[in-house]
């Protein structure tokens, strides 16, 4: 299965400016040009991350490409080239395999990312697959997670919660809100949500060496974080689930402030909301009902389909 | 287990300068100066290209940096930069997971090659582990597979066949000797040796639009070949077997005579052997003692412990 598979890939798989070498060599040559490139990598699995028997290998094929496209975006950079390794079960089909990497072109296409090489084989056990992205970096540098100052504003894209009842796979990585926001505005830090807003926003204030004040109210809850009937509430979900895939991000006052009047994401149809501020207090805080500073549990939360 | 792993990682994973932003971010930075980026992926799973009850974790990480090092030996371009993910079975130990990662320090250090970034997680599954490798062109342009004529001659370092007794773990990949041939002759297509001569052979004769002739009496045969005890001849593991990781290239007869001339890699104590010629007509082909042109049977193999 896996050479007809290769033969179908060697039509299958579109030019691209940016790849002069692809698929059919040892190696692909990927052309890179201006500053360093970034790559990242993301492994998806069955029972962890998606359910064969129950998801379409479409989805499953286009999220592996877009969890990694997402960390593109976390980096304001511009995503070139993708190559992926399968790890097919013996009983996958050669339509099945076809399936899963017309998701993968799906999304990578839309944003102009190649498919630049893989590696395809068989055994017996469960569907793995594992991406990696290559990005390059803008005039406008990297947005890492490190540069957070006291008094920054945090603002997020999009809702949050919820993302288990159809988000993770369907979600739209933020590359093009964060180049923009990247080009208009000094951002000082940024990440994207794929363990929870809560234990990413943590990660985001350690590495800046800082701490972090969540205004709960102004959390943008996802309508989907409300239609889960559970033990957790809507904020709770907000705070906690995984797989948002939306941009997490700081900027000081003034920009802040700018970013308010302007409201750059409208044109893109996307919310983006101050949710808080940064702190010279390390660690995760809210404020409560009577303005005070209450210690925020960090549950964040790696989903999990009964893996 | 995942965090104390991640927590280790940030301590063991040396600086490099080819790297300028590594782990801990959502994307690593990577310096490649010089010409387009080569990038090669390929997955390694348990009960396919290892046994994980058999196999010391060392060497089982250590194969899965160097095969795709190999990759990038024949593209002859220089390893600049490593990505990995693994998916852990729920029962491997911390100190598992880290004597696998020591393996891929073990080879990626030796070839001046950072580990930039990675993704771990657990399943109930079976290990499996991709790599994601890195490389810049040199000056002296890729090696590719297409560009063979008919008349060139083929060369193959090393010696070939029976690396199931233990050569496709402790294989050297061909990155010095593939930059210094090179660097210093025009050599016309080549690629490493993973699925066994016979059929990478037919590839590279393939897309460079030829035939190939062997001289059968001169295919240089590994002592493991000989060692094998079982249908096959010692010549027959040397044309079938798959992971030898040795560089298979071709040259113009002008070019073949200097290299036959000059010993290239004696100082490196590599041997280099000249095994036949690029022809017109298309397929693999041995000269038989009375020299008659006889078609070879294609007996690559994807080598597989009972998977």
């Amino acid at each position: 299965m896996e050479e007809q598979l290769l033969a179908w890939l060697a039509e299958r798989i579109p030019s691209h400016r940016g790849v002069p070498l692809g698929p059919g060599d040892d190696a692909a040559a990927i052309d890179l040009r201006g500053g360093p490139a970034i790559a990242t990598v993301d492994m998806i699995t069955d029972g962890v991350d998606f359910l064969l028997e129950e998801h379409e290998l479409r989805r499953i094929g286009r999220k592996a490409i877009a969890i990694n496209l997402s960390d593109i975006a976390a980096m304001a950079a511009r995503p070139v080239a993708a190559l992926a390794s399968v790890a097919l079960p013996h009983e996958m089909t050669l339509d099945g395999a076809k399936q899963l990497v017309e998701g993968m072109l799906d999304v990578a296409t839309q944003f102009d990312t190649a498919l630049a090489g893989g590696d395809v084989g068989s055994w017996d056990d469960r569907l793995a697959i594992s991406v990696t992205l290559l990005g390059a970096a803008t005039e406008n540098g990297l947005l890492r997670r490190d540069g957070g100052r006291p008094g920054d504003r945090i603002f997020v894209t999009g809702h949050l919660g919820g993302s288990i009842l159809g988000h993770h796979f369907d979600f739209t990585p933020r590359i093009e809100e964060a180049l923009l926001l990247n080009a208009r505005y000094k951002l000082s830090a940024g990440m994207d949500i794929s363990d929870g807003l809560s234990i990413d926003l943590s990660r985001l204030a350690k590495k800046s060496g800082v701490g972090a004040q969540l205004d709960l109210s102004r959390v943008p809850i996802a309508d989907a974080a409300r239609q889960l009937d559970d033990d957790a509430s809507p904020l709770e979900h907000a705070l906690g689930d995984g797989e948002d895939f939306e941009l997490l991000f700081t900027a000081s006052p003034d920009q802040a402030e700018r970013i308010a009047a302007e409201r750059p994401l409208d044109p893109l149809g996307v919310e983006l909301t101050e949710i808080g501020r940064l702190i010279d207090e390390p660690g995760l805080w809210a404020l409560d009902e009577s303005d005070e500073r209450v210690k925020l549990d960090i549950t964040g939360w790696r989903h999990d389909f009964g893996g």
